[in-house]
């Protein structure tokens, strides 16, 4: 065991902050009353998606928005609804993610899965909910007052999140999960492992990096560098979450640990070796702070971000 | 038995245009080859996609979004563009409708259903895959060089579909078939029935009829017609396709027959019986062609629209 990190406090202060914000917005965003050209928000719909929405985890891909924003000085509240929109969509895939027929789990975040709480069938609606609602969030005037701007991050999110990107990912693991075919795991090359990731956890991570440049409207070296960041640090949160699979326990991560090695679960910890997952997981920080160079000191609080990630225990 | 309604063929030749545009447009949409910002389009999720999205279906929304469009000569490649959307969306809500925990069909236009040709987890994606799609359909330039009309898109559509709209629908429907509480069918009172099919087939519908004023950029006078006729036709088709639950054959219908009333759907043919029913479906049919008064000769095939779906046998 390394020696335990010794904690940023001020980075730590920023990520609460956004997670409560975030709290506040969602709550807000997802309450019973409907909007304009909503019929109604049915009960049971509307309370599985808040039990999917709120009250957990990290928030770290509107923390992303969030401070890919700051660094261009766009207001926090457009940085927010950016950061809703993509956490609806991470919170749909959890949802999904979670249902017997995909991952079978019935714990997460320390508390029942949505078709646990609820049904099945609530659970895949809530989760087409949510999808769904992320785009509604995105297409508001509060979001960015000028359309081309929100129209980029619909397309963009859309492309992240879709057949291509996220839901893509999905597939690509269960195929390697030895789901088809005849039913024994893939085994991919690492490369093929990276691709996946890419897909499945880095596309959402990186569209909330480059969130905050499209919301500025800043020039493509800026959006190239905080593509970079994104692309290192999602790459490092698979790895920092695999390792926490082998090394970390059910209590203290709120989902069932060592599952994925049980499902044989193409990971790079699995294909490289512990070490020379710690090796590369160091490597991927230091590139994701490398492309923060444009940006000097006001880029500390995502240079702490990739550190964070890498280091954290649940 | 009614006899046997007279077939005006110039619709159907428009109608079979629009289908086989939508299914050349759909076929190229849905290709191997990934766009940009996406990694790759992984084999067993694209050919899902286009099982579920392809080959069927009359594109009865893309029809009424090419000829609302048309009353304003918006370019039919736009108005194609959005129907595209729609028919995504309208197919995702199938696969993800048929899964065992929700409707639990294994027929669906005279072939298997998604989660039975290819399994569970593959017919959710598949499902995720095409609405995350359609919003990414309405990004593009191809669908209008105007932002703030494909946001607009966007606005509508999510909202026709998400937890106020079609998502809402049907969770109120599951609701109302005693899936939940003592699982008895919920007794619904006609007010009750109307919100819930407003809500699961009617808002679509309508977003398909305000898709070619939106489209135009045209005045609120014009897109309130054709919402009250997308309206009334919404209602129409609800009633048409309940009626032909009961009076149709499963090889006519392509779907299993007379599911609805053995799961105790509620329905408006249920409610008030099937002559009062068919009494409603013709005054509904009169309130869309009236709606359509002020683009006079030139809406002659939306009048026959509504006809054709008060009047069909399959």
């Amino acid at each position: 065991m390394t020696a335990r990190p010794k904690v940023d406090t001020k980075f730590i202060a920023r990520l609460d902050a956004a997670a409560g914000d975030m709290e506040n917005l969602l709550d807000r965003l997802l309450s019973a009353k409907p909007e304009t050209g909503e019929i109604d928000r049915p009960q049971r719909l509307i309370e599985s998606m808040r039990y999917a929405a709120l009250g957990g985890g990290k928030r770290l891909r509107p923390f992303l928005a969030l401070e890919t924003a700051e660094l261009f000085g766009v207001p926090r509240e457009r940085a927010l609804m950016a950061g809703a929109a993509v956490e609806c969509v991470h919170c749909y895939s959890l949802v999904h993610d979670d249902l017997p027929a995909m991952d079978n789990d019935v714990l997460r975040r320390g508390r029942a899965t949505v078709h646990m709480a609820f049904d099945y069938a609530t659970a895949i609606l809530a989760g087409d909910g949510l999808l769904t609602f992320a785009f509604d969030i995105l297409s508001r005037t509060a979001t960015h007052p000028d359309p081309s701007v929100r129209i980029e991050l619909v397309s963009a999110l859309a492309r992240a999140a879709g057949l291509g990107g996220m839901a893509g990912g999905q597939m690509l693991d269960l195929a390697a999960e030895g789901r088809y075919a005849d039913g024994r795991p893939l085994p991919l090359a690492e490369k093929e492992i990276d691709r996946l990731q890419s897909m499945k956890t880095g596309a959402l991570l990186r569209f909330s990096c480059i969130a905050g440049p499209i919301l500025a409207q800043a020039g493509t070296g800026e959006r190239a560098a905080l593509h970079r960041y994104g692309s290192a640090l999602g790459q490092a949160f698979q790895i920092a979450d695999d390792l926490l699979d082998v090394e970390g326990t059910t209590a203290a991560l709120g989902k069932h640990a060592g599952k994925d090695v049980t499902a044989g679960k193409a990971t790079l910890v699995a294909a490289l070796g512990p070490d020379a997952a710690r090796a590369r997981l160091a490597s991927l920080v230091s590139e994701a702070e490398d492309a923060l160079a444009p940006f000097a000191e006001s880029a500390a609080a995502l240079r702490a971000a990739a550190r964070f990630i890498a280091e954290r225990r649940s």
